[in-house]
């Protein structure tokens, strides 16, 4: 069960080298490399284009309307840690704009993950500060009731345990539980490094249905060509 | 990391009294028993009203538009289950008909709770099988590829794990930590036992604003009465 | 600019005959008879079909996820009044239940219309008080910020003003400024009126091609009849 | 290409014989006749549960805000028709109401399919004239504009003809081309034949894992169960 | 009620300097400056990133499909004005595109916010005309019906009238009212002053929670750290 | 019927030279010349701004989840085509990516439109393939089921048979069958040729109201001027 009211201190991170070499792939084939579970829901879209992270989650779970959580969170970031915010219901309000961010980044926060709205985007541009968020929202939020920090949670989809491989860019986000990291940055690189002779062919116009050698199953499920 | 391709068959199951009591207080008063969590989505509605059940959760992971582990998952249930059913993206087919609730109520299932869509809907209505479901849809499934059952799942947004206790009826669904169901259940008495005074006051125009004591703290924080 | 934290206590409620009135024509009949002005979004709908309710509006502003003005609200019912609720943000939460209900029935509210959730609907149906609301939701609220009561707001699309009729059945909700009650009244009055004939010549198989004499401005429009 | 400002008076409607067929075993059985094609978005619901009709498309093509061409296809029903409605752009103003479902009803029209709003619901479901729509709406539409009647049309995503078979059920609204329509009812009824027995082996406890033999393939597929 | 067939032609502007001030503080700021209310939904996006224009509301009403009023609005335009749409229903087509905007440019309007879809997106970019909308669409529209100028609206939730300043930047579109205008900009003024010095405090590495003083609240509100 | 599991290999294409032309005056203006139908709905966007390509279509029927005939679709690519592809239901799987796109410029291909999900998008605005799609996911997909290609779909609401003509830009999607591609160019041509003479006198400030002459028929509508 969730619990509301705490914040755990000490979580257990995802090893760092695997993080950074989960960030190098990308979220389309790390998402792959995991059996292709993991994303979070495509309402997640970054506020700019080009921006590709990867860290450590550090959660956080929000009431609708109320962001007093996001200062408590920002006292448990460490270098190299994402912020992953959760609500517990649907909300579009602005929980984060430039002065949190200011503070995230002090901090060695690498960006924002929020499953509801951000606001300043104009500025977190230029800061080079990267959110992934549900929505861009001006709406201001209250500072009223406890959450929790580093608690199991759900954002826009998928379970995030603190201390969890998170890898963010234009595709998306993925989440790759802790203790898979290291094995899930490996199947990535094997994957990776198969794709570049298969980019050569297709470039040269070989068909994936040649080169997959799909013509034999297509015609065993039955599919006709006719004129 | 969710696993595909693997069906659990030693689940521990929420403790059967607490299953039961929970079902009696209903989705609203078990919510807040809980602290306010473990709700799903209000997109989780039930094909016919009236209905309310409480099991505990066999849970089944599935691919957009493939219900093969639906049946798979028919083979784990015992009475007293409840089919959670969450697929790895959005999808609305019709992953559950008369024919899977036919073999779901002949192994004791109490209900369906998926986050895609059912169909045959007036049969099931007419059977008294109940199914909260993101929509309605006649939209058929294939059976190609391999899911889970058993594991652990994000469903309608709420984290479940094969065993948890499931309350649904018209108000939605929600799921409580099969560790958590007795305290729950508890917790989720002593809420009823008071509201039935509070009812009596408030049917004999009591206001809720002197019941609850809320004339001061509103004008502490300001509230102004003015013609 | 609507203002937060204020309880408007004197407000000039529209005529109570005309308000009874325009309940007798129901919420088509009367936007029309507006000239097609004043319905809420469609997202708008009854938690049980069936219930058509005439009344003046209290209007209630609240936070997302905060249900406090609630009860500053009930406390300023007078008997033929609907409670009007809207939202600073798009929230989904339960503000209301079966305690507040039974609570708005003691102060002679005919109904809720609410632009978020609303929960213990079995329990509400039962109570035969009709709520209009954006979805079902059990999520519960808390009770930390100041919001308003009767002041100017925008629910689900639609301004209203304290005092201003409302009309709600199973085609939605529709609000009609108080100083034009009366005269809206008398307008759906005669559209009703003209429309016993038409049905009668409709069952009959007239067309109303032929009946509101369509055939020649369509010509003109350039219909074409083509085999 | 959609021609507007066009009435089409000679179409070709399905055998009657297999629209009547095809009535009877419904939208899900019908889908999967047809190869699980020809269906309408899940947001096509019907105003009340329980009606199933089957009948030919006369299809109308409307404009947004504009019910002109209602009037015009009124003119165009014969008796067991199905009346098709598609709009050029999303709209969800109530096109329909109880005059209009007065006048198609006495040409002999068994339904109304928008993919938009009506009105006038509890009226429609008193005289038993079902309808499947996007939403219900009281918005009213103004009479300004052409559109066509018994053209080529897209309605809730499925290509509808004039002519063609449409059958609407509690699970939705599936549209059968009128020169598949005999075909297809065979089919269906095949489909239905099989799953009596289907049925009785299910309810005795059979489980489909068994019933369908789909243990080996499950297997081969890499199916894992695991304690 | 909103009137339709009106073109008010006297209306009352938001005092200049005000208007040009609320512009330089922007949306998020404006709107925390006015105690968290009168902003439009999330749903208004601008057409192109780094636009911020404030102005006063030119208003008019539409109806779906439908913008001829948007000539007559035109009409209405005077030099710093900013003109705002809203549909008497739901519609995402495209009402606007380079030959309007040509001509609003002409009378001196700083940019259209309107609650449905706007085309030619590129050449408006290009042309430096900022649009808040709720889509993007090349869905033409009909001139057949009248609407209103000048007269209140309610547009993506906020109401508006004539004359009220708006400001519109990358997180959204938010209105003050004429006679508020004044006030907020000080109010705005204020707030910006003091984020100054909180943005180098936490740049510097001082934790919200100690520079907002609100370890004791949370504590008292009962927050625990665990390890 | 669309038809499952088959390939037509010959596709009558429209006319190259009206479809070059189509393409230069863009999606707004072929829709209007069109008689404003044709477009797919405003749900589809690009992936990067600027792209303005036109195309024959060929289409392509895939199952939710399922990209297999994708794979059969890019050898069925011509210099000059724009693959269309439609979904069995509603999906927001990433049905393709750089791979796909290599092998598809590789054919020729001019762009890609999906009613659903596309990946690797940063890449693909690199390689400068464009593509209109409902999302981006990085969703993975299998290759499990038959679906066809060139045979008639439904894509985002727009009916598209092989060999149509297709443009594509900021503005949205718009088809054109390929029998009147060349009625279209032309039709766009002499519409576009009306524009710029008007957009003069615009930008001189001359009113649409008097450049359309709309006075007259405002006043017949009866539109008032009021103070």
């Amino acid at each position: 069960m969730t619990e509301l009211g705490v914040v755990r201190r000490k979580i257990r991170r995802a090893e760092r080298a695997a993080v950074e070499a989960l960030g190098r792939y990308g979220v389309a084939t790390v998402h792959e490399a995991m059996g292709r579970v993991g994303l979070m829901k495509p309402t997640m879209r970054p506020i700019y284009p080009g921006a590709r992270v990867s860290g450590t989650a550090v959660t956080v779970l929000l009431h609708p309307g109320d962001n007093w959580m996001m200062h408590v969170a920002a006292g448990e970031i460490e270098p190299g840690d994402i912020v992953v915010a959760a609500i517990t219901a649907e909300c579009t309000d602005g929980y984060f704009g430039d002065l949190l961010a200011t503070s995230f980044m002090a901090r060695g926060a690498k960006g924002l993950v929020i499953d509801a709205g951000v606001r300043d985007v104009k500025t977190l541009t230029e800061m080079g500060f990267p959110v992934w968020s549900k929505c861009v929202s001006a709406k201001g939020t209250v500072k009223a009731t406890l959450g929790s920090v580093n608690v199991s949670v759900v954002c826009a989809g998928a379970a995030v345990n603190p201390g969890d491989a998170i890898v963010a860019d234009d595709d998306g986000v993925v989440v790759v539980p802790a203790e898979w990291a290291r094995k899930t940055a490996e199947a990535a690189q094997a994957r990776e490094a198969s794709e570049g002779e298969k980019r050569l062919k297709l470039a040269a116009g070989v068909l994936g249905l040649d080169m997959y050698r799909m013509r034999e199953p297509l015609e065993k499920a039955g599919l006709k060509y006719v004129d």
